[in-house]
């Protein structure tokens, strides 16, 4: 199940003690025979990028786009932990090799969890090795490694995807992760379609492009977000339209779970820009009115108020005509010419009382279309997010 | 008290039955002639900017800088409600200007409350001449007219300064403002002091840069936000940089009232950065965390995580180089070069449950300083917000 799913590739999750208590924190995912494969990986654009992130990077551009695992902890995100923070993920990598018996170099690394606090050496010591040695290619193994790299999830994600003649496995964690509130996404996913690094990079910048970053992972992104491709080229060549088409279901998959998890929230919504003047207009209208805290609340409490949804439209810093303006809930359009329309009320209010509400807002001014998905806002967010500890 | 306070105004404010009942919803500010004396407007950047908005902007086109008086009303904004709105909002002048004896292009306009819905033109017909009718110099006329524009406000808010020889008077309306969740701001000021009209626009254009924009009046703002001001000129010539000063002093008297009085807020923090590239990017990272859901979570509970300052400055699309990065707590220093820095936990602590909280980050790469204001996040904003009927 997961990444163990596709053919040629191991996992494990254990407690190492990264956590408190005995609750999993460490998961590996390997190649069945330790050797390298292609790879690739997209990775946070946050400039506060944490220690993992720089060193998968540097590992990817080393080996020319080859690794033979990742080595993965939750529980710490080892970011703003400087050249302490740098060592202590090269020697992850370096721990999860020797086990393994491939490069260091061919390891990537990823961490999440609390900014600032340095990684627990011990910890890594004994239980890197523990954990290579508990690869198993079962389903099991799959579901320990998605178990082990959850935070405040309250579910474990995973997803499988039938190419037709391939697979995909993946695993993820992420809640409350709507831009710009997102705690880290990480994502693994494998293949056993054979693919070669460039384009296996291509196929995985697009499957993000139209899933997880139509949530989180551009401007306003965590510092440890990551999502991670190994190909282990076991069921042969794939046409490489059909890998992106199976890439990108994985990835929305994974990030449809995501939303439905997202912390505290009640209710999931898609914001559609339609009209703009470019895509990037689209999305830039799309993103300001997601990340409305009125608007938000408004979703919260099922209340149609399109005025709010107008206002950051207004101020989202694109072109805006507000006499060319229609909103709509669930199809109805509440809004057209920039003034209220009469419309079925009753209708509306159902629609906007479900748990999965789409507001859509059309500019009249172009071509330009992108949607955003984001969540209510809830006082279960607030008390989950107050403390730290 | 308040705009009644400099020599040369009168004011009122009266239920007209735009809200419910019997609750205050109309308030007019004017010269005690009714002849018009040199004036000035700063407004709403929203490109959905309100019926109101759109005239005041154009009638002080028209006249060059004049006004005998400014009709508030409140509970409707007259946004997104097209030219019948601008119709209204145009009636709002006429008879204000009916009832004074000058042009209704002497007349500014504001309203706030909610957007999308027509004013009740029956109440505009007789409720304003009631207000001219009731206007007065009194203190009470000043206090009549500041609640007479309250919203969502607990509080009433005016302002006095004495300049030296001559006087400034504020009322203000504001609340749940703090970018890019405001609802309305609005702001009448009043002086004595003569001043010609370019020079006015001047010195408020700076004094809202100073104060009121530091929390909300650019990029993020709402459809009707306006901050107006007339010079009777009864207390003659005042020097320029004296005006300025006190105008200043007058904008953010009104604008700590209107933090102070954050839709549900418990706690006031400043965001200031400093050591950016330039005072633009300061001012973009010091917005980016203010306006940050998880930074206001931590605000709320008091927690020191400075890792979501650091993880939002890094997102902030300015200059950023975490090596280089300090974050500090009423100036005690939390994160140092990037990693955690020893410090005194008990007062972090103690700071942080404070109703005044100070959070200060030094990017370390130039001169570039900037300040915001923000609130904590809490379950009453959303309260508040999630229904508006």
């Amino acid at each position: 199940m997961g990444v163990t799913t596709p053919a040629g590739f191991r996992a494990a999750g254990l407690a190492i003690g990264i956590k408190d208590g005995s609750v999993p924190d460490l998961a590996v995912v390997s190649t069945d025979d330790g050797r390298p494969v292609n790879a690739a990986g997209v990775f946070t654009s946050n400039l506060a990028a944490a220690a993992p992130v720089q060193v998968s990077r540097a590992h990817l551009a080393t080996t020319g786009g080859r690794a033979a695992a990742v080595v993965l902890n939750s529980g710490n995100a080892n970011a703003a932990t400087g050249e302490t923070g740098r060592r202590d993920a090269r020697r992850m990598a370096e721990l999860t090799a020797a086990g393994l018996g491939c490069a260091p170099e061919e390891v990537l690394v990823c961490s999440t969890g609390l900014i600032g606090f340095y990684l627990p050496a011990q910890c890594l010591e004994t239980g890197i090795p523990a954990a290579v040695g508990a690869l198993a290619s079962s389903e099991e193994a799959g579901v320990a490694a998605a178990r082990a790299i959850m935070t405040t999830d309250t579910r474990m994600k995973t997803t499988d995807v039938d190419g037709g003649g391939f697979r995909i496995g993946g695993m993820a964690k992420g809640a409350a992760m709507l831009a710009p509130n997102m705690a880290t996404m990480l994502a693994v996913l494998t293949t056993d379609a054979a693919v070669e690094a460039g384009d296996l990079a291509a196929a995985l910048g697009r499957a993000v492009a139209g899933s997880f970053n139509e949530m989180t992972l551009d401007g306003a992104t965590s510092t440890n977000d990551t999502v991670l491709v190994l190909a282990s080229g076991r069921a042969g060549p794939a046409p490489l339209v059909r890998l992106e088409e199976a890439l990108g279901q994985a990835c929305e998959d994974l990030s449809a779970q995501m939303a439905a998890d997202a912390e505290g929230g009640t209710r999931v919504a898609t914001i559609r820009v339609t009209g703009a003047r470019s895509q990037a207009e689209a999305a830039a209208g799309a993103r300001k009115v997601a990340e409305s805290q009125l608007v938000q609340c408004s979703l919260h409490g099922g209340d149609p108020y399109w005025g709010r949804i107008v206002s950051e439209l207004g101020s989202a810093g694109i072109g805006f005509d507000i006499d060319r303006v229609s909103v709509a809930y669930g199809g109805h359009v509440v809004c057209r010419a920039g003034v209220a329309a009469e419309h079925d009320r009753a209708a509306v209010s159902a629609h906007l009382q479900g748990v999965k509400v789409e507001v859509s807002a059309d500019l009249g001014l172009g071509p330009g279309a992108a949607r955003i998905v984001t969540r209510d806002l809830t006082a279960d967010y607030i008390l989950e997010n107050e403390r730290t500890s």
